[in-house]
């Protein structure tokens, strides 16, 4: 077998792979970037609804994703502020109701419970930020869940619907699914709650016209070297003077090596010699959330015609949390929204009609009956994503946030770890999986 | 490709792999056993101490363990009971104390307290015991931590140090790791959590004279096609009439194929198509108990002699818990036991001297100074295992438990599964492993 040979090999071409191969060869080193699926992007792609590109993959510039921020305007990519004028609907406990701003209305009771909640968390964020690299004293939130801790904090069923709702849409988890820890520090890995559940100044904060995705390739494209596509990489053997990889028949040999991988894939990759202890049991221990993303498409905007924002939550209906995604031309009107947690473990068991039927209906129950006749739909099942196996990110279940956490970006040798688990800010984010890949090469050039 | 054609494939030669092809093969239909590793086995195995066979893996025979205990009758291999005469010894917070029977000496407010827990841990057993195929009452169960439940149901602190030493004992993980509804379906599938700690009468009643490897050995020795080994399976192919099978360059196809790797290596198997959404994100739910296994050999068991059993516990030190391994025959004399849970994270990353040097320091502590100097030592590190990745078995964390059971066994199309994990009675031992390879031969049968 030939073997082909360059300074670097990085494993996964999404946004960290990208990032981490601008930088080293910016640093002068030649790259040979292999990649399983038949494009780039990762946890990001897109696909046509209608006539129109859209992202089903991450699709939000957040307010503080610097790094994301700066790539865009590099690549010449406009941006347009999230839809968000006009009122949000909420559904809790079978009604509908409407509101403005970040809280949702609810009983004045359950309006102080969530405040109180919701102060109570971003104390714990702040611990948690403060914490660093000295996490004692958070071994407690480690050993318990979310939702043990609603149950202990709050007195409202409508209180911890909502931190259903915001679990099961920023994660793709149920409240029993994370650790309290988990929870903490992915909010002070983002800001905080409220940034992470916010689109103006928050993680919803902009979109990119005509896709996100297209940075994707626009990165791709600037590369020296292209990326090499249906390179699935089954093992990397790492000697005293370099490392060799494998995929699809051929072999690649380099000084070093950064696996980009969601922590949960690594395992499909065989390492010689083996990975060390606790890194070897870290690929079952950041299990992907469950998330189905879907575009509906309309012919008018009657949502904003209604004075609303196609902002909308439910705690017991299958899609949620929707907002907004006509483009601002004004050409394409569509909501886009989630399938999360254990609706989408449901729902992605069943017919794709089915499915689509009720993303549909819980689309009428929020915004009425025109609702009902879309003109397009489009949707991506990240659980059966073979390179995915479930999205956004990796999250720690009760016990794993400490025990996982130290161990999946301290390099091994010659093999550096990237990926936006690894990130220490926009965790989950496309700015956390930039941000990792840039500090991957970093440790690289610092060799 | 040359294809060979077979009735049914099973992918995996562990206990569940020979159980279902020796059922296969009784039902008439032609088998072929693909495995990863050089030999048959999988989570048990054997090797040399000093200069004599001993089982680094699955070892002892539990007292209900019938169709263990069958297959062993048939294999003509004997048992012996575990030893287990004279005192425990248990250290607690820093004191060495000895102790007679299954409750260790503790304070007495410690013990009505421990008595108090094990009684409720009796109840939630039962409650699950008779859930059954109806588990609704039982997600609040699933939504905590067993570390949560004993901050809430105990009062004291050596209650909760003995519980952890049982979690780390029985399950390899901290009760952090575990949800309630986990730990209480693992003591319910393997009759009660008396009987899980049990020596005589219990899950560790006897021992198989010359290792229980042997019996795994004697069952590939009586298959009518041997098992193909070094054939770890990448590949698998469902068509209308039929699977194929890929594994080291070769392809197998078969009408019917029984899946028994571990439910948290499944996703190093390319299916396609690809998985049900649920199924596939299983692989990443069960995440392996972090388990080092240890033989110690004396000249002397000088532990008898001071009227003690060999078994020792403790919470703080790293090898527990412990057991005495001397043969009947009175050659040789060894103590056997587990690094578990973070001890074994800690130490699976540290050099080797090391680790041998802790495990004899905590033999020391127990034993006193006659421990220090061993005339062998054996260690196996299921972490770094790459086929195993962990041990004894997959363990739910909270919030998953109730949203991976119900897929891990469920056939998809000509795709059927075993494994320990997916067991009824026997979960985690290889009585479950026999029945779940049993199991899926009946569910061939009856297609």
């Amino acid at each position: 077998m030939a073997v082909m040979k360059t300074d670097c090999i990085i494993i996964g071409a999404g946004f960290a792979g990208l990032a981490c191969a601008r930088s080293l060869e910016a640093a002068g080193r030649s790259v040979t970037l292999l990649e399983a699926r038949d494009r780039v992007g990762g946890r990001s792609d897109s696909d046509t609804l209608g006539s129109r590109r859209v992202d089903v993959g991450g699709q939000w510039v957040g307010a503080t994703h610097e790094r994301l921020i700066e790539l865009l305007d590099r690549a010449g990519l406009a941006t347009h502020p999230q839809f968000d004028a006009g009122r949000a609907v909420l559904h809790l406990s079978g009604r509908r109701s409407e509101y403005a701003g970040l809280i949702p209305r609810i009983s004045p009771l359950a309006l102080v419970d969530m405040q109180q909640a919701l102060w109570r968390i971003s104390r714990l964020t702040a611990k948690a930020r403060s914490a660093g690299d000295d996490p004692r004293g958070l071994a407690r939130l480690d050993e318990q869940t979310l939702a043990t801790w609603l149950r202990r904090n709050t007195v409202s069923r409508q209180t911890r619907d909502v931190f259903a709702i915001a679990a099961r849409g920023v994660l793709g988890v149920e409240p029993a699914q994370v650790s309290l820890r988990t929870f903490v520090e992915y909010c002070a890995r983002n800001g905080s709650l409220e940034s992470l559940i916010a689109t103006t100044g928050g993680a919803q904060d902009r979109v990119v016209d005509g896709s996100m995705h297209r940075l994707a390739e626009w990165l791709a494209g600037q590369l020296a070297a292209s990326p090499i596509l249906n390179a699935p990489v089954t093992r990397v053997v790492q000697h005293d003077t370099g490392v060799e990889v494998f995929a699809d028949g051929r072999c690649w040999s380099a000084e070093r090596v950064v696996i980009t991988v969601p922590v949960g894939l690594r395992g499909k990759i065989d390492f010689e010699p083996g990975l060390p202890g606790p890194m070897a049991q870290a690929s079952q221990r950041l299990p992907a959330g469950s998330i189905i993303k879907c575009h509906v498409a309309y012919d008018r905007p009657f949502w904003r015609e209604a004075g609303l924002s196609g902002e909308a939550l439910s705690a017991s209906l299958p899609f949620s949390p929707v907002f907004d995604h006509s483009d601002p031309a004004g050409n394409h009107y569509s909501l886009v929204g989630f399938v999360a947690g254990d609706a989408a473990l449901e729902y992605s068991a069943r017919p794709a009609a089915v499915r689509r039927q009720a993303v549909i209906d819980s689309l009428v129950t929020f915004f009425g009956n025109e609702a009902a006749t879309p003109t397009a739909y489009l949707e991506k099942d990240w659980l059966t994503d073979p390179w995915s196996v479930g999205c956004y990110v990796g999250v720690a279940a009760a016990g794993y946030y400490s025990r996982t956490r130290p161990y999946i970006a301290r390099p091994v040798g010659r093999l550096h770890w990237a990926g936006t688990e690894t990130a220490e800010f926009g965790l989950g984010y496309i700015e956390g999986a930039i941000r990792s890949g840039e500090r991957a090469a970093r440790e690289i050039a610092e060799q």
